[in-house]
């Protein structure tokens, strides 16, 4: 019976992978965390004992180490059986126009380095999950914008993406390299685009509605096996390229 | 007679850059920037009239938007023929210890931030040139370990390279970006990794001395042309994969 934890649960596409999860009997425990509870209704009003609602600010370390406390009695010796790294912004920055450096940074904190200390954070509870159950699951929630090989097409309609685009292609090396690094441990990383998605984030005029991402993407994390470590896939279940 | 700029040309392979660029008549302007001039004997001592001196540090925008005002008057209205965003640090840290934020932010504060700041900062000057020769060049200086291809085989003896790896991941988009964006100035942006050179950076048990591969580095960033425009080289001539 599986554990999964997703970062920024109350909207979006963290929220219907939440949905998502629930759906699935073999998921044990979801917890889905948020910056401000009182202020995650869409979350809050999902009436399942399976689901757990804790707080993360995913850039803080105390506030991630005091979420990893929280796991731990709730998990209750079982580990973390799966991490889904999905709080992310998206910061609007033209390469010919004025930089704010203040901009930059906060585009490369919540996007690539979040993920590394969640990531470091959770190492116990993954671990401890990979030693009951044979493996543990990183999931990071990058974009297609991340894909080096697709940059100099896509990047027509979306010049103001280019910070956000070098942060997910630090995400996605970060990924490439937990995969290596914690393979010791049988925990693997996986990284993985929703799609073009109606959320804050993704405009209305997106190509799909959240559950029709959500839907695919939780099936594919949960049905995870080796040969997925450090590789890229749309929610869809194709590779992509670098 | 081109005009080229170096960052971080005090030591290492910065410094190198300026003396092959020396060494080479069709170069008629070499601007090395440095944080500290007092402290950048081996620079300042080349005694050579085309080469100029002048400070940066390249995370501060007051101080390259100083630098952009020394070189408008150096090259006095002909612009900037060619930028090598060269600066950079190396931060180690382990996937499995102990994460600083502040190791980590500095990384890519330092690697992936500033070379937008400077290609920014520089892109009047760099249009300029581009209006009179018909094009000009940004330069960036990442690494192999940039390399998503590459990162699940050469992470074995080099664990600690992580934050390092996922910076140049993002300063290899950022070229990718900047050569589809600018290329409606004429401007080009090409990426290069100088190998394993020793430097205060690299270790002394690195292959390469610092001339071979500044010797073959300058030689390819001058001679380069509209099919390297958002491409990945090795200092050697070889096309990288992302
Ligand atoms: N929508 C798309 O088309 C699309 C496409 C490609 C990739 N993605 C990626 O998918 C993921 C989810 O995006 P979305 O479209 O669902 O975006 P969204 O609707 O804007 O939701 C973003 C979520 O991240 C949380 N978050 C942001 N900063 C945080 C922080 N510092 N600490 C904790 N939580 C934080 C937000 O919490 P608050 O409510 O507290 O701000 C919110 O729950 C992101 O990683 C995004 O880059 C989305
Ligand atoms: N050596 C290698 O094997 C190797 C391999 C792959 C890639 N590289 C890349 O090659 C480039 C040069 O490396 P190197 O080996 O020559 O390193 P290095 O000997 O450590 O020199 C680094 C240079 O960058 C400057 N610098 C650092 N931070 C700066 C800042 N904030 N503002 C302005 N200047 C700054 C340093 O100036 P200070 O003296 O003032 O600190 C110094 O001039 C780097 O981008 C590096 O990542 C090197």
């Amino acid at each position: 019976m599986t554990s999964v934890l997703v970062t920024g649960a109350n909207r979006g596409i963290g929220l219907g992978l939440v949905r998502e999860l629930l759906n699935d009997p073999s998921v044990a425990t979801v917890i889905a965390t948020v910056r401000d509870i009182d202020a995650a209704k869409d979350l809050t009003s999902i009436e399942n004992s399976r689901l757990h609602v804790i707080t993360c600010e995913v850039t803080d370390e105390k506030s991630v180490e005091a979420a990893v406390e929280k796991v731990a009695e709730i998990v209750d010796g079982k580990g973390l059986d799966v991490l889904i790294n999905n709080a992310g912004i998206y910061r609007g920055l033209l390469l010919d126009g004025d930089v704010s450096k203040a901009v930059v940074m906060e585009q490369f904190e919540v996007n690539a380095f979040a993920p590394l200390l969640v990531g470091n954070k959770f190492l116990g509870l993954l671990k401890r999950a990979a030693e009951l159950k044979g493996s543990a699951q990183i999931a990071n929630i990058s974009s297609t914008l991340g894909a080096l090989e697709y940059a100099m097409s896509q990047s027509t309609e979306k010049p103001k993406t280019v910070i956000y685009a070098m942060s997910k292609a630090a995400l996605n090396m970060l990924t490439r390299r937990q995969a290596f690094e914690y393979k010791e441990y049988k925990i693997r990383s996986t990284v993985f685009t929703p799609g073009w998605v109606q959320t804050e984030m993704g405009a209305a005029d997106m190509d799909s509605m959240v559950e029709e991402s959500t839907g695919p993407l939780a099936k594919l994390i949960l049905s995870l096996t080796e040969e997925h470590n450090g590789e890229y896939y749309r929610y869809s279940g194709e590779k992509l390229p670098w």
